[in-house]
């Protein structure tokens, strides 16, 4: 088994086939052609004033509410180096996206996980401890084919989230990279859409056209937008202008609708492949939801297991897994697998899932 | 007075005319074609191969040493971040570069200003303070062409301060981006040249090339760079691949040595008639370094006068200053006026001194 070339089920990424190479190389041109005196200039922390028009139109805010960054993440850490002193109470899914548990932990957070089901989170238990008296800060939450776990938060969950957090006087910080992202079914509102006023939306073009670019933004409170604006350009002036007047020239060329089209084709097929996988092969060994979008499914197994067993079986197999644990701020998620989708085809997918049955039935 | 153009003392940025935009376009195309696998994508945070080679090898160090991020302020303060806990003892230059000033309080610091002289540090008032037991971690310094001041550091204090740091253990962070811009005189060894075991170096391509694509980086300490490489992948993942490998392409094709000789052609007339009109209009009551390079001259009045004040006269008179205290960590900095010629004609500059003079007279 050995031989065989490793199939990679670690990291989220777009595959190169994913990138509208041709397309970006011409808004560059263009951009630095029409623009290079404020795309090549230093510029306020806000970001290029275009996009962030545009973005803010998108999202019905005035624009002083968008700021872009180099990506969702670092817009995190900023949060939290604003919003977060050492001790307080941050709610996150449990799992959750593991970058996200280390910003926050740095920031000296106590982390509260909340369970997952199927259908999103698991919203009596966040109501329990909210009427025990806790009270956090943010919620730190990823309502669209979650990473890792690829659920969607129900229409109902969300709902009672809404009022959960005007009645307890929280943020969620609500990361949506993988929203637009969906290969079938309905859109649901975001819980931006449902409390506008609570939610602050963090998302970026990684996912929707280039990683490489660097661009994320987020849609600020009103009463925090100035200080994380302030606090930005103490960090780093401004993100680079020419990268997000690119995504700004690709978007008004109609481009980025194309490519939401382009990446759907390319990525509805590989889902399905691992859906049908699982089903065929571990159906009576694991569970997951009925994803309908994004980059991940995760799995969860049936029987427990250790996780550093499960990765080194598996690495002799020829697949590489990431551990499982590191989605959990618990600690537990040895039984938990992220599989992530849209870098590998359909045959590679298919392989993968049946070597993973082959690792699973021999613990 | 009011109805002439205002004349801007404000900002050190490059201006437009200093940017090789078609240059720029036909790397930032290279780029996408050649490397678009690896240019569009994540990547690791020390960033793209080829310019963290080369920068190693301009520094004769490994390339595990130079970690890549958006501008060397957002290094500035990861190796805060990493290296500083509250209370820590952190030296700067007074005056010195206002938003190193907030990075650095940021974290916590003590900072402590040890005054500058026309050849750069008073090093005895430092030695005094170190002899009597101080122990900072750090000393944030810009020895070329100081930002705000324009001095330089002599090679004698340059010699003496590299044995400081190895008697005492402390490290600078020697903040070099406007290094390569001398227009005059003699280069001098930088204090990694002197001391490459106690010195950290940031630079950046923000006055070399253009500040748009916020590429700047750091050369870390052996034993440092493994801890900062981390946090700030735990940060930001990477900053922009793409960005980095157009200022490789514009390097591999030698354009940064004629850029560097038309930025020096564009800016030597530019420090010239600034220092020419501080000499005709205000010989008798302002002193300044004998610049050679870089972005700014810093003047320093001889009599007491208010910031406030000083800067509401100016702005009357069309004149926009930025408020000197802000360059003094000691809350000083009334008598001082940070200078920039670069993004200036020096017609407007010869006027702009003339204004200048005006108000010094009329206080």
């Amino acid at each position: 088994m050995t031989r065989l070339p490793p199939i990679k089920f670690t990291r989220g990424v777009p595959p190169p086939e994913a990138f509208p190479t041709e397309r970006l190389a011409e808004c560059a041109n263009a951009v630095l052609h029409n623009d290079y005196d404020v795309v090549l200039q230093y510029g306020s922390a806000g970001g290029f004033a275009r996009l962030r028009h545009w973005i803010a139109a998108q999202y019905k805010v005035g624009s002083e509410r968008v700021i872009i960054g180099q990506g969702s993440l670092q817009l995190l850490d900023t949060i939290a180096r604003v919003m977060i002193k050492p001790g307080d109470v941050v709610y996150v899914e449990e799992p959750t996206y593991d970058r996200a548990i280390t910003v926050l932990r740095r920031a000296g957070v106590r982390l509260v996980g909340i369970p997952l089901a199927a259908d999103g989170l698991d919203v009596d238990f966040m109501a329990q401890r909210l009427a025990g008296g806790e009270r956090p800060v943010l919620f730190y939450i990823i309502p669209d084919f979650q990473n890792p776990s690829g659920t969607v938060l129900s229409l109902e969950k969300r709902q009672r989230m809404a009022g959960l957090a005007s009645q307890y006087g929280f943020y969620y910080v609500e990361d949506s990279p993988y929203r637009k992202l969906r290969y079938h079914g309905t859109e649901l509102p975001s819980l931006f859409d449902l409390a506008p006023e609570r939610v602050m939306q963090l998302s970026s073009y990684s996912k929707l056209i280039a990683p490489g670019l660097r661009v994320g933004y987020v849609v600020a409170s009103p009463e925090l937008a100035p200080d994380l604006l302030k606090f930005s350009e103490d960090t780093y002036i401004n993100a680079s202008y020419f990268n997000q007047a690119i995504v700004h020239e690709f978007i008004q060329r109609g481009w980025l609708d194309d490519n939401l089209s382009i990446l759907k084709r390319l990525y509805a097929p590989r889902l399905e492949a691992m859906l049908a996988g699982l089903e065929h092969y571990l159906a009576s060994q694991a569970t997951w939801a009925p994803v309908e979008g994004g980059f991940f499914v995760g799995m969860t197994l049936n029987r427990p297991v250790s996780a550093p067993n499960l990765l080194a079986l598996a690495s002799a197999a020829g697949l590489l897994l990431t551990d499982g644990r590191g989605f959990y701020p618990s600690g537990s998620g040895d039984r938990f697998v992220r599989l992530p989708f849209c870098a590998l085809t359909p045959a590679e997918i298919t392989a993968g899932i049946a070597r993973l049955a082959e690792v699973v039935n021999s613990l």
